[in-house]
């Protein structure tokens, strides 16, 4: 197959090589002319994985019109911020029924529009998939053992781009629940701020199990009623991708959230983590979804407290066990 | 309340301790005469709980009388392969409707019961509740925040239980899903066999949390056959248990797989980890449940050929990854 990956950080650079390596035509387009040239020269991305080295057969390149010469599909691979802008820019190149494929994470602040939502609001003619689960890219690009999820909205798509991932170590499931997908891939960085909290306090692994557990059954309260499915929450892209979070010490949510359990602020800690922390912004972005279909959030809402208005970790914490005695799940009927 | 705990292993004992200084009267009974001297010599449990002094209101006993002398309820803490002659000789003691809370873990390898299943069996007078989630005893012990579910029959036995355990560090839900929560905390021992192999074969975060992930959706699968609920699974007595084993450098199951992985035979790991690998166990016993339900388990298959016919750890992970290509959930539809 031929195919381009959009965006050249970590992911899309993981991926390149793992498409290029299963016997497919890749281009690989960044909108950074000078990321390109480096590439060129290098033929690594020595900022994001200095060990894994681009096929010769690969095309690196800054034009679009060569990342749209035909591809049969194109990934998306653009970090949250820019991923607008992006759409936007490439979408008169896109012809129709063009399947794309989002392998980021993230939700809009202002729109709480999801990847997927903005590249179809951007490029209503394109065919908009999502791919997602537990996978670093550093251990993806060493060949170790790794399972995704791709949604897509036919069968028929979903098949197409399963087949174009999977090798001897690289497992793709596919899912009609493109929602379900996007949602616990994004908001699981609140979970692992929470976790990590919880470590930084000095409590043990029943309170990160107990956090994590409970965190994932906010998100799929949520996320059904957003229209995702429990299945999808309890999947790889749900508690799969929670669980390499939460226990990674290369986790920056995890991280920034140990060093705020530790008593830094928000602001100290992210400065301290020296990285975007995407979990902050997903607090806010869950609190206001949360608001918006009515639904109980309570580890969201402690956790924006103690980001946002300065309340201690320790308090935080207590007040979640102290909330009113209740049943594990309100849909189970005696 | 007046509250009888069976068994004062590390749990009974914890669990004891909890309830004492919640404020209620309890009963320790042990089977063992030289456990009970033990204990009421140091006030402490020396061998399995070296830091945690029993209050001295607490009577350890080996008298089933005083045991049985109108307790609310009864928590049964015995080690699962106790349980049956445990059950059938306090069954005598034990009065209509009256409350037994199993807080053991572990399926009948002969009878594929679980241990609630046994306790009705020999005590059909009694109402039978089970309590569960990830919870080391030696945390609770230290009052690091901790939460459970508890599943009965009715509500109100549900409430009952919930209202004698709840406290500031440990938070208690309830759940009508008896089966679901003995399954879960039964079989995620073979899971986190899995996940220690992984380890130890040097496999990275992504393999271990699709291991975990396809584990638990595995178990999901069989418990749902046998009656049990998928919320269950993704709640605190599946994922929240499964997630403090496999990530627990204490857990006995995870380092016993990790040994395997590193190539030790089953029989060597066992020998090294001086303990009960409750997990090879648990993957006969699944095993032979896949095949009575009709359930495809395709971990539990690969772990029972490492365990029991000398496959190599490598050729197991490498069959599970290159299985036929499929739908991350058939339920879910296009």
């Amino acid at each position: 197959m031929k195919i381009s990956v959009l965006g050249a950080g970590t992911w899309g650079t993981a991926l390149t090589i793992l498409l290029s390596n299963n016997g497919h035509e890749v281009t690989l387009w960044s909108a950074l002319e000078k990321e390109v040239v480096a590439l060129n020269t290098d033929r690594r991305s020595i900022p994001n994985l200095p060990e894994a080295v681009l096929p010769d057969s690969v095309v690196v390149t800054n034009s679009l019109n060569d990342a749209f010469s035909a591809p049969e599909f194109v990934v998306f691979a653009v970090a949250s911020p820019y991923v607008r802008a992006t759409a936007k820019r490439v979408s008169s190149y896109v012809k129709d029924h063009m399947i794309i494929v989002n392998v980021g994470k993230g939700i809009e602040e202002t729109t709480l529009d999801t990847l997927t939502d903005i590249i179809e609001e951007e490029i209503p003619n394109a065919d908009v998939a999502v791919m997602s689960g537990p996978s670093h890219a550093e251990e993806v690009s060493r060949g170790i053992p790794t399972t995704c999820v791709v949604g897509a909205k036919s069968k028929k798509t979903a098949s197409l781009i399963q087949d174009a991932f999977m090798n001897d170590c690289f497992r793709v499931y596919t899912s009609p629940d493109i929602i379900g997908i996007e949602l616990g891939g994004s908001l699981k960085n609140v979970i692992a701020l929470a976790a990590g909290i919880a470590d930084g306090l000095g409590f043990g692994d029943n309170t990160k199990a107990a956090l994590m557990t409970r965190g994932i059954a906010e998100i799929s309260r949520l996320g059904m009623r957003m229209g995702g499915k429990l299945e999808t929450f309890s999947g790889l892209s749900g508690v799969g991708d929670l669980f390499v979070t939460c226990t990674s010490i290369h986790s920056r949510n995890r991280n920034a959230g140990y060093l705020i359990g530790q008593g830094y602020t928000m602001k100290e800690a992210m400065d301290e983590v020296k990285q975007v922390v995407e979990g902050v912004y997903s607090a806010k972005a869950a609190l206001k979804l949360a608001k918006q279909y009515e639904v109980e959030m309570p580890i969201v809402e402690q956790i924006n407290l103690v980001l946002f208005e300065n309340k201690s970790a320790k308090a935080a914490v207590s007040d979640l066990l102290l909330r009113d005695k209740t049943q594990e799940n309100n849909s189970l009927e005696w």
